[in-house]
C-alpha cells in the first residue's frame, strides 16, 4: 500500500451542494468551489498523512503518534463502511492542510431506518484564522448531511462555540452529554 | 433474503465481559449470561423483527414504519461495518423482544487512530420494568466498549437521567450538545 491521492469519497458530493440554501453569509463570498485563494477544499486522502495533516488535528486534541501504515488501515475502513466524510482546506502552494472538519454517518433503526450526522473534529490551522475556513467547513459538513438524507446532525462543542453553531441552525439540546473515560 | 437467527456480531464478546469490574450492584445478582428467569441477553438478529423489536423501539420515539427487506438492508450495512453492537433482551417463553441497547463504534485519526463508543437507544418495555435490565443493558455496553479498545464512550440523556447514568462511571460532560433537525 501507498499513500495517495484517492479521495475517502466521491469529491462530487461537495460541488454539488445546494449551497444557495447556506444559512449563513460569506464576505467576501466563498464556497466549497471556491474556498479562497490558494486554498482547495475536499475530501481526505492517504497522501494528506505527509501534507501536515496530524499536524492539523493536533491543535485540536492529542493526536498521537501514527505510522502511515495505522493510517491507511484507518482511511481503509472508513472508505468501506461509506459513512465517514473527512473533509480537508489544502494550501495548494505549500502542499499542507489547514482546515478539517468530520461528518460522520449513524445508521438507526428508528424513524424509519433512518441516517443521522454527527460534525466531528473540526479544526482550523492558526496559521489560517480569518478566512472563514471554520464557517465553510461547518456549512459543507450540513448540507452534505441534508443532502446524504439524514434526518438529524448533531454535535458537542465548547460552551463559548454555541453562538457560532447557532448561525447554521444547530440548537442546544435540552438533553445531557456524558462521558466514561477509560484512557486518555 | 430470509430473516433468520444470525448475530449482528459475536455472541460470545457478550459472555467474556469482566463482569467483575462492573461498577453498580444487581440485587438479585444478575449478569449478561444470567439476565434473569425466562430471559435471555443477545445480540440483534434480523429475526427480531417479528419478535417484537420495533415495538418496544417506538416506547422510545418514533420507530416508523419498515419493511422486513428494509431491515435486512440496514443490519446487513451495520454487521459488514463491524462498528454496530445492538444487544436485545428476550422474554423466551414468549419469544418477543422486552429490552434493547445499541453501542456504535466511531473510528478516529486522534488519540493514534483511537475507538470511540457511542450508547443509543436504550429502551426497556414498559411491561418488564423493575427487573433491573435497565442497569444490565448500560453495563453491558459499557463493559463491551472497554473491551472493544474504545479510549471513552459517550451518550446523551434526558436531564433526568443523569443520575442513573453516574452509576456506570459516566460524568456529566462540560460541552454543549447541540441538533440541526431536518425532517422528523
Amino acid at each position: 500500500m501507498l499513500l495517495d491521492d484517492t479521495p475517502l469519497f466521491e469529491p462530487s458530493l461537495l460541488t454539488e451542494l445546494d449551497w444557495e440554501s447556506c444559512k449563513v453569509g460569506f464576505s467576501p463570498p466563498i464556497s466549497p468551489s471556491q474556498p479562497g485563494e490558494g486554498l482547495l477544499l475536499r475530501p481526505l486522502c492517504t497522501a494528506d498523512f505527509n501534507r501536515g495533516y496530524y499536524k492539523v488535528l493536533s491543535q485540536l486534541t492529542v493526536a498521537g503518534d501514527v505510522t502511515p501504515e495505522q493510517f491507511m488501515k484507518n482511511f481503509e475502513h472508513m472508505k468501506r463502511t461509506g459513512d465517514y466524510y473527512i473533509i480537508v482546506v489544502e494550501d495548494t502552494q505549500l502542499g499542507q492542510i489547514v482546515a478539517t472538519a468530520t461528518l460522520i454517518l449513524e445508521h438507526k433503526f428508528i424513524h424509519s431506518c433512518a441516517k443521522r450526522g454527527r460534525v466531528e473534529e473540526v479544526v482550523v490551522s492558526s496559521t489560517c484564522r480569518g478566512k472563514q475556513l471554520g464557517k465553510l467547513l461547518v456549512s459543507t459538513l450540513t448540507l452534505l448531511s441534508k443532502k446524504l438524507q439524514c434526518y438529524k446532525i448533531t454535535l458537542e462543542c465548547s460552551p463559548h462555540n454555541v453562538e457560532f453553531y447557532k448561525k447554521f441552525g444547530y440548537t442546544a439540546s435540552d438533553e445531557s452529554y456524558m462521558q466514561c473515560r477509560f484512557f486518555e
